[in-house]
């Protein structure tokens, strides 16, 4: 294993009812509640945190309108708020682009300039306004882990980044809030989730048996309840599931003692969606396997591991190469039984902006760990998707 | 699931060289050492440890001697010395005994009366001095974790108690620093880490598959790695993993939504060693595949699970008890390969305190959850195990 530090300062309260604990969280406090489309105001949602809110004697502000991949727009937006009002916590109630717009507003919140500069690192993270939420579509792992992506539609850049500041202080997970999201988007939600686990895996140290037994039997756990839930969203048994394992598969549980593992496709997916605004889970869902495909044939170890001990293919008479081929194939097609898109094509992509989607890709350098992509192997990886 | 509160706020800095951390976690206070028998003189870790607090600029107090079942007269001791020096932190450098005894410390020297009225949950606990550790021996999970067990000598009582007030501020985990460990204690090491996670995984909560995953994982990576670790005790791969394995196997992480496990065997010990002082590991080793055969004649869905995904044990034309019966043959077995004790009387235990050792069992009422045991089991068990 290598070095690490094991800290994750939220607190998650999981399970039916739990947002009986928002009250006590929030306290007499000023609180933005940042949400998106308004899909909480049909399922009850909203009206469960204002109730709590409310008999918290909160003081309370409101920024809705949070995009799918949410922009730089409307976090200055936030930020003008919080200044303004010197509102004092953020409650993000909503899934992933919710949770990474807030925790852009509550470091733009403190810094002076203009919050660009913390996103794309121009100017260290110093401070944050404390961030709480309210989980309504688990994929991301936001809601326990410093990672946030801000889409900038002015210059087409879509960047990934992270600030121990911006963990949240508390989660309430609540499965039910999450009964009325779409077939398609649980779809992309589990392969977001999955993908996490998968880019985990792809890593580079030794000696890590235990974690990477973690990351199978979450990827099973995954493989077992995907279906049923998608023939009946609203089971509570199957919510649950996937809805904990979105928040493991990205909290460092599955990273504890290793490099952290391959993030290239989640690099490739932002440079695409940057450009053409797709679902995130359903551009991974293209990206995931043709990466694969690309990387097994150098080196087929990992990818015949996956094969065995996720997928349970047997190694029986076949090289190395065959059984990975195998995993790579398996991992497609059960994401396909999902009806999760396969090519870019299905997003009525071709190949005119496939150089400014390699431009996007290397905006910050460094794509790939487990094998170090260039922009020929990008180029590959993409053409294998069209 | 069951509902949960996932938090676990301790920093643990896990690695080779990770002491250098230690003078920024203490400053420059009033620390108050806290160690065994002095073993951490021989092998260089009290010099590593007080090279850094003097870096710190700290101001060091020390209590060595703790036993390995530490005793209510050496808190009484640490509790005196924090009261009269004002101490402001304490740090454990050792095993799970000296940071049980450390944390036993820390409430008593924030309480007016006698620490054992908290201890005995006579009076709640509501406060404690900070703790810091740095893990000498990874067993019994205390450096990530609420809970300590504390033995009363004149009572005969061996008390197991926690607090969130004594959950460590941060732990330190160098594998070099278990070098040392003898090949008699590692043995005890694993048997203790298995356990826990065995207790974990006999839980009665559905719809929990990723979590009895996470456990199996641990078990087989304990399995493949004791085995060679007693062959070379100063592998750092070996000792790492089994060190991560300690901390893992009692720090939430196999427990989050589950009801917690059957912690029936760690009462039984607990009574054998108030009355006999026999090391803890080792009285696991003898309890727990006893507590298996007796609870798997009424169900064996679990240990049927264990055989199967941990020992690899086929099912093939055979019943479930069966099979259940030759997962608890296998890890009889397991253990017995790495020369644990297997019966009380490898200790000089007789039937002649059988009764004594009931009584400390039921010293707190409700013995087991997976099965809620009475006397007459308690009784059968430790009959099986003379």
């Amino acid at each position: 294993m290598n070095i690490f530090l094991q800290h994750n300062p939220t607190k998650l309260y999981f399970g039916k009812g739990q947002i009986s604990q928002l009250s006590g969280e929030i306290g007499q406090k000023k609180v933005l509640v940042v949400y998106g489309g308004g899909s909480i105001k049909q399922n009850g949602v909203y009206e469960d945190v204002m109730t709590e809110l409310e008999k918290a004697g909160a003081t309370i502000y409101e920024l809705p309108g949070v995009e799918q991949n949410p922009r730089l727009t409307t976090v200055h937006k936030g930020v003008e708020i919080c200044k303004f009002e010197a509102i004092d916590i953020l409650l993000a109630v909503g899934g992933g682009s919710v949770i990474d717009c807030t925790k852009a507003i509550a470091v733009g919140a403190k810094y002076d300039g203009d919050v660009w500069d913390l996103i794309t690192q121009k100017t260290p993270i110093e401070s944050a306004l404390p961030i709480g939420t309210v989980l309504t579509l688990g994929a991301t792992g936001s809601e326990m882990n410093p990672i946030s992506v801000i889409s900038n539609w002015k210059t087409k850049d879509k960047i990934g980044w992270g600030s121990s500041h911006v963990f949240p202080r508390f989660s309430i997970l609540d499965p039910t809030y999450t009964y009325s999201v779409s077939r398609k988007q649980t779809t992309y939600a589990i392969v977001d989730s999955m993908s996490h686990a998968l880019e985990h895996y792809f890593h580079r140290t030794k000696n890590t048996p235990m974690i990477d037994g973690f990351i199978e039997s979450l990827l099973r756990t995954a493989i077992g309840t995907g279906p049923k839930l998608l023939e009946d969203l609203t089971s509570y048994d199957h919510r649950e599931t996937m809805m904990y394992i979105s928040t493991t598969a990205f909290n460092e549980t599955l990273s504890n003692g290793t490099d952290g593992g391959d993030w290239a496709t989640h690099r490739i997916e932002h440079a695409i969606s940057a450009v053409y605004d797709i679902p995130h889970g359903g551009g991974l869902a293209i990206l995931f396997p043709n990466w694969l495909e690309h990387v097994l044939e150098e080196d087929p170890s990992r990818a015949k591991m996956l094969a065995m001990n996720v997928f349970g293919i047997s190694d029986e008479g076949k090289s190395d190469l065959e059984v990975a081929r195998e995993g790579a194939k398996a991992l497609r097609s059960f994401w396909n039984s999902l009806d999760a898109p396969n090519r870019l094509s299905d997003y009525d992509i071709d190949d005119h902006d496939i150089e400014l989607i390699i431009d996007k890709t290397f905006v910050k350098p460094g794509v790939g760990t487990y094998k170090e992509l260039d922009r020929d192997n990008v180029r590959d990886i993409l053409t294998r998707s069209m």
